[in-house]
């Protein structure tokens, strides 16, 4: 592992990523000082009692003050007037990056603000789990988890490098790509995923043949799967779906276009395609699996869950 | 728990499910003798070295001889013919039961060749994993999911009961309900989850602006959980779609009506409407758990994935 430090990391933004930054940063020792800091007084107070920093500020323009690395933690809706909240703050030579799940816009919001002799280097770790908050946070959410650096041409190469050897520290793979094929590549393989997921949970809960207590009870069919992404945060997703349009739109309308296909195939009793689709699925896993991004335990290795509690939910 | 035991259980078919009765009636010994019977011999041989039965018979007719219990355990689509091969070789007032995901097709099926005398009590374990074949079982498969059973009215009160008690024996809730409702419940709980991450799969595999590798190396966006029941048997999900056609397509209209109005939230910009979405959905994983039919460890609790395998994969 590369060495890497910072005198002083400025976190705007204290929920599931920010705070799993400060547990990381704190085991493995790279940063001298950690400001923390978040519009809300009750989350920066979570966050002061968790012990997660060294200095807290509802004010982000002091966080940024004297840092040399400022990751903005929050949805993707808010890091332009963020930036434009700090600009005047940051230090000449500092870098500026983030954790957003959408790229394009992040840098299209930030670069109007961004004053000169300051380094921007968006970052998006794909890490993640479906709880939020500061206390959702844990130091090795990042290990064995890719984070992708979309630097724009030009970007000072040291920031980059620092920035590299940052993520790499806190356990993660790098991977450098431009922020259009990032948002294009994450559309697939997160965005979609989790609209999939919201809309099925949302389906599910709207259907009235079907009792809301026989979804539940009947949930381990497969439909409960679901329901973990559709669990995650609501205002960082609506910020994906609006930042991310035209990527979204694409892969959905591709997504849609297959399963008309898939529908007139039940339509019509076409066996011999939803055989021949339900088996090439079952590579992909495999590879996932191969390269160590899941697990290969039944049920992703479940256990046993809580215990019974039938009274709560009476035979109809 | 109530007293159950057979005196003779034939298991015709030895997959997941029936080798995971297998493992839980010898547990619990629930039977006497366990027959066991599979059209494929490379399967039955598998069966036996694996111990999973008393006797093995290529032939069903043979293995249903003289049983008191008579579990298909195949997938939905042969549940006909297999009844009409097995139907002269029937004791009089035996059980004859299944596992399918399908409840009215399978009755549908089997109906016209039922001997006299012969007590169709049809069920359906909620249950399962990702895995097949008869070294994919374990005792424990059963333990607190549910089992529905579907006997039409007039059905002998004493059978229904004997099949009841052994689904609870094996750790199951029991639930009785109309095989028409069955169809249309596990339509949205299980057939159209399954449907939905096969297609998001096929439509990943498919992409060409996306390399197949960079959907497998950032899956754990969310892709990630979508292909483990996108890896369920190929055979047993093309029969469910085939033979559950109505109530799936009732409920994929459903779900592609709401994708729509989804699909419009975010060409239009329209943060509330999901942000509304989002926020619903959070509550019925909760109570998904409340009920202990999930896990509220992060990311189901997977724990650890297998260590990195880079060099399989190179970056692009």
């Amino acid at each position: 592992m590369s060495e890497v430090h910072f005198n002083r990391v400025a976190l705007i933004g204290i929920g599931l990523i920010g705070s799993s930054l400060a547990h990381v940063m704190r085991v493995k020792k790279l940063a001298d000082t950690i400001a923390i800091s978040s519009r809300s007084e009750k989350t920066l107070k979570q966050a002061e009692e968790l012990g997660l920093g060294d200095s807290y500020h509802t004010n982000p323009a002091d966080a940024v003050k004297d840092a040399d690395y400022v990751i903005l933690c929050t949805p993707v809706g808010v890091v332009g007037e963020l930036t434009k909240a700090i600009a005047g703050s940051l230090k000449k030579g500092a870098i500026l990056s983030d954790v957003g799940s959408v790229k394009t816009s992040v840098v299209r919001q930030i670069r109007p603000h961004l004053p000169e002799g300051v380094h921007l280097v968006p970052a998006h770790p794909v890490a993640g789990t479906e709880f939020s908050g500061p206390d959702a946070g844990f130091a090795t959410l990042f290990e064995n988890r890719w984070c992708i650096l979309t630097p724009e041409p030009g970007t000072d190469a040291a920031a980059v490098e620092a920035v590299k050897r940052f993520w790499e520290a806190c356990g993660s793979d790098v991977e450098i790509m431009s922020a259009e094929h990032h948002d294009l590549v994450l559309a697939m393989t997160s965005h979609l995923p989790h609209l999939i997921a919201y809309n099925i949970v949302g389906t599910a809960d709207d259907l009235e043949s079907v009792t809301q207590s026989e979804v539940i009870k009947f949930s381990a069919g497969g439909f409960r799967d679901f329901t973990r992404i559709a669990a995650s945060d609501p205002t960082m997703w609506r910020d994906v779906f609006l930042h991310n349009k035209e990527a979204v739109l694409e892969t959905l309308g591709r997504f849609s276009e297959d399963l008309s296909a898939l529908q007139r195939a039940i339509r019509w009793g076409d066996g011999e395609a939803l055989f021949d689709l339900f088996t090439r699925t079952r590579a992909i896993r495999r590879s996932i699996i191969d390269i160590g991004q899941e697990s290969d335990a039944p049920n992703f290795g479940r256990g046993g869950v809580a215990p019974r509690a039938k009274a709560q939910e009476p035979s109809e």
